[in-house]
């Protein structure tokens, strides 16, 4: 399939791949994504990425319930990076980070230091039960 | 500096950095960061980046005068991937793609292909004299 061919995977089959939430304009993740798991995507409208530390791939949400929907996929200029415009499902509002997080990206630089400024919405222990 | 060994370097001493319109959220670009290119982003509050494909450090609208003023700096909690939270300078809408397009994800994924769906805004042959 062409468009997957159109992807310049990098050595070892992988592509970042941006999750934004499509509502908000959040940039809730990045992960990555192989071949197999970019198919997926957007075969099924969930999003699947490569776990590099699992070495498997992942199903977003498959353990927390906390799904993305892709209402749309891009590809970048360079072919080398894929942004996917997403519903972050299963808790209002959207948790996509392992944290309990609405974002990943929950901290912020500041005075030479990372400082973590965004609240837990929901205890771990409960998403990962 | 602490901060900066907080971050996980890949193997080639690169993370992923992904810039986002301040204002808007629109995600406009992910290109690489080393160690270099992110001191010099604090320091300087615009965006510094490395090339892969020239092996250099390179910031960003050093040519097309496009250069992304750093409104915040956030880290993710795998502490592998930067975004930039900027203001995209030099033309009004901002053009952070080489084509000439606001955001370098224009081509968006459909019935197969990959469709590029945004204008060009400038010429890039008067973006880059």
């Amino acid at each position: 399939m062409s468009w997957l061919d159109d992807v310049k995977w990098d050595e070892h089959g992988l592509v970042p791949a941006i999750a934004q939430e499509a509502g908000s304009g959040d940039v809730l993740m990045c992960a990555w994504m192989n071949r197999e798991a970019l198919a997926r995507t957007a075969e099924e409208g969930v999003a699947f990425y490569w776990s590099r530390s699992r070495q498997r791939l992942w199903k977003k949400g498959e353990r927390s319930g906390h799904v993305q929907a892709v209402r749309e996929l891009r590809l970048d200029c360079d072919n080398d990076t894929v942004l996917l415009r997403v519903e972050q499902l299963g808790h209002s509002p959207g948790i996509a980070c392992h944290t309990g997080r609405h974002s990943c990206f929950y901290r912020r630089y500041g005075e030479g230091a990372w400082h973590a400024v965004d609240p837990v919405l929901k205890d771990p222990g409960r998403i990962y039960k």
